[in-house]
């Protein structure tokens, strides 16, 4: 062949290592930057998500300002303060200037971030798009720490512009973030208003005020109490797949499998532990590290075929039925509502719990399709509903039995807002971008019992309203065939005519005539 | 507060980095391992598009083998063997054995893989599933290497359980890659046998076999040449941010602006570099490293402003027409194909290119949805398509014009495939999975307009036979009514009445009658 052909040799030169800050630059539409208007949003969710974080670990009320101004053409300005714990200076640059760095990653407990690269992302792409670096005012109480940041993308390392620290009289404590973006701004539809808004049905606990472009908007705390800290919890033996047990096995300090069982899982007292060493026929004072393959399958299968507790749930923060509804009721005005929260469950070994509420009536269309809120762990999910496992299980339940009209594969029709939350030590998103929950055969099967739950509680008030509107419809078309009827019985004698007229009319308010059908033979046997 | 709560400084112990490889380990369902059909699915994918890519690099007509075993209760064993060229012995286990590596990433030139994950993320799965590492046996030409590799997840690296080498007398180069995995196999709908049915269309040149736990399958070669080799380009202006400019006007070893513009480019001559710097107010003899943030800005801008010719498509490597009709008529059978090939255009500065083809009636359904097959880079695509930018592409285009059936927001019915083939030097992924193409407008753009182009090509062939159908149905409903017809005219004399039967079974046959309705009115003169 005549084309120039690359062998082996010549393509090794072109192997090279991948810093994750270019694969993130590159594939940004993963983090939720695939187009300016999502960008703005992204940003905003990603900083207002880690200030919520922040002030419920440290038990703090949040207040958060969130300011954003156009500052050029496509061009933003967005800040958020908040009154959090703050970040110790040796680790905020990295929290802001490296992505894959956090807190949550490598622990069991419910919060909003758990990948470490939703701030730092939003750093990348602010200077992606706008080559400035972001400004970070923090402290801890102590000083005050200002720096102007980059990150170093071939490296995803910090890159520290400036640094100065100043006097802190007043012990302020927080995090103040400035950044520039490319970005649009809406206030329709998905937007930066409609995630706040959702925001403060989930976090009634928080103050968060809004300054944009078209003026100033106040979520107002509802509640002046903190919900539950949720507690980290180990892994439970159900999940663990077997290369982590391996992992585990080599890398644990206990001294023998009973010990190893025990102290790394949780819900595994000394009898299972020797249970689990008898089904798979390990010496139960062997060293952990000493497992040959074959005894590390048997452990694993044993640990599956034992019966065990469901793994505790204190890890999670449900809202809770008050709150869903009063939530629902505050933000989207509708006249009833009903909750339901169930018992928490397990996906791969990973404690869920999943709750719904059902608002129906007041200022909702009538002909429209059901609005749909998704939320997983308080963090409202804007983008790719269709992708998610919430939109499935509402697909798949059959609302036609709450009184909706609802067609084959799709949301219901009606007066009707679904919220769904889910909430877990782990959320399998669909994409780093956070808008999808993955669609586990558990989870599906939670959120689909939940809402027949909550279609039950809301079935008899919407039957009821039902029967109101129909009988209504009915009156209105029954009433419009009476002045015919008087015509065609013209004939008829004046007493008789009335006495006619007077009967049909008197059927109409009793409102007893069963359908349209119905009363066209009703009249005509009149007649 | 009772609880115990966080400060910054106790929150700043856990603070942590983590792996890329911790990362996809937990978030596996980003590479497609979301459930046990899919994870066998893409790990022959990555196996088989990453054989593809080399053998097409190095010029070799590619023979792959493919085995597929099941070894236990949900357990596999996958093995791909193929011709390529191999890969260096030093090399090979960071490509095999750390994610985020590879040849592919940094240049711009349509291929297969892109990220670096696709290998590597189905080690990752199989260690974690099994427990086990993996088999590479591979050589350059010289002496053959065989590894046992596991991933070091913490680290991200490779870690060589076992290394040994053997004579090759005959000189074999290649890959043949062994592992074992949990899965689940299925051959209906998204399934590995529907994913090499599917690389046979995009890749005829390519000679695949496949043994599978219900026997053997063959996808001969086609075609005995290979297409033309892509060619590696520079980016483009009009696809730069600000930040990747500000970056490459601080690495790159040119010496002044006009030459910075003129050779980190595509399509930048020595006058449209001067006419920039002009426009820009730069001085074009100035150091690249030295610009102001300001004038990188205008820098930025200008380079916007400028006419430019469009990227240089050598990079890219389509399909063609004859290929494309082709491929569909022997994979699917129908009876008609039409194909259209879209000048390249540009996403963010990407040069891409949309092919689409048409197959009409044989043995495809009339009643049902039409089928899409969806390609990015020769690679089959076949999940999320719910979630995929031709998706959505089709749904927009008014197939009623064409003469197929279509509710508003759905894919046309009737006997219709669509096949859509995305190229480019950069596929925007949905996700890490490789299974959606993000929605660009210029994207959505192009397909939009293939799919128009080819709806006009097969229009008049579907009108025809629309006319044929419609004229046999008619026919059929009209001869219904004879006898009847005939029952009814039993008054005339037998004369009358034959007469008239063989008048209408003669306007029956002419197939000249409009519709039911009119049908049974001319019927009703007659009579």
């Amino acid at each position: 062949m005549k084309e120039k052909s690359v062998d082996a040799e010549a393509l090794s030169g072109q192997f090279k290592a991948i810093s994750v800050a270019e694969f993130f630059e590159k594939n940004r539409h993963l983090l939720g930057f695939e187009n300016p208007t999502k960008a703005l949003i992204t940003i905003v969710k990603e900083l207002v998500d880690n200030s919520l974080d922040a002030c419920e670990e440290a038990r703090i009320l949040p207040n958060i300002k969130i300011s954003l101004k156009e500052i050029g053409s496509d061009r933003f300005k967005i800040s958020v303060d908040d009154n959090g714990p703050g970040i110790v200076s040796e680790k905020l640059t990295s929290a802001f200037g490296k992505l894959l760095y956090g807190t949550k990653f490598h622990r069991l407990r419910m919060s909003r971030g758990q990948q470490g690269i939703g701030v730092s992302g939003s750093v990348l792409y602010s200077q992606l798009t706008t080559g400035k670096p972001v400004k970070i005012t923090s402290s801890t109480g102590k000083d005050i720490h200002i720096f102007d940041l980059m990150i170093d993308v071939a490296k995803n390392e910090p890159h520290v512009i400036s640094h100065h620290t100043e006097k802190n009289p007043k012990n302020w404590k927080g995090i103040k973030t400035e950044l520039e973006t490319e970005g649009r701004y809406v206030e329709k539809g998905a937007s930066v208003l409609e995630y706040l808004k959702q925001t403060a049905i989930a976090n009634p606990f928080a103050n968060i005020s809004y300054e944009g472009p078209n003026g100033k908007e106040e979520f107002k705390r509802a509640v002046n109490e903190l919900p539950v800290q949720p507690k980290e919890i180990k892994p439970h033996p159900y999940g663990v797949e077997l290369g982590l047990l391996r992992r585990m096995l080599q890398s644990t300090k206990t001294r023998n499998i009973v010990g190893f069982l025990t102290e790394e899982f949780s819900r595994v007292g000394r009898g299972t532990a020797e249970q689990i060493c008898k089904l798979s026929k390990i010496d139960s004072k062997k060293k952990p590290g000493e497992l040959t393959h074959e005894e590390m399958e048997r452990l694993h299968k044993s640990m599956q075929m034992v019966k065990l507790v469901a793994p505790p749930t204190n890890c999670l923060s449900p809202l809770g039925e008050n709150l869903l509804i009063e939530g629902l009721k505050k933000e989207t005005g509708v006249e009833f509502a009903v909750a339901v929260v169930r018992p928490p469950s397990v996906y791969r070994g990973m404690p869920f719990l999943i709750e719904v509420a059902l608002g129906y009536g007041g200022q909702l269309p009538t002909d429209k399709t059901a609005q749909l809120f998704r939320f997983a762990n308080k963090v409202p999910l804007l983008y790719h509903q269709g992708d998610c496992v919430t939109t499935e299980a509402v697909i798949d339940t059959d609302f036609r039995r709450y009184g909706f009209s609802q067609s084959s594969g799709q949301i219901p029709n009606g007066p009707l807002v679904i919220l769904i939350h889910f909430a877990s030590v782990w959320v399998p998103y669909t994409s780093e971008g956070k808008q999808a929950i993955a669609d586990y055969p558990e989870i599906m099967k939670e959120i689909k019992l939940a809402l027949q739950d909550a279609g039950r509680n809301l079935a008899s008030y919407v039957r009821h309203k039902n029967k109101l509107r129909d009988r209504q419809l009915r009156r209105e078309l029954f009433e419009k065939y009476i002045p015919e009827l008087a015509e065609s019985l013209e004939k008829l004698t004046d007493k008789e005519r009335k006495k006619i007229i007077d009967e049909l009319e008197k059927i109409a308010k009793k409102g007893e005539i069963v359908g349209k059908e119905e009363s066209k033979t009703e009249s005509g046997n009149i007649g």
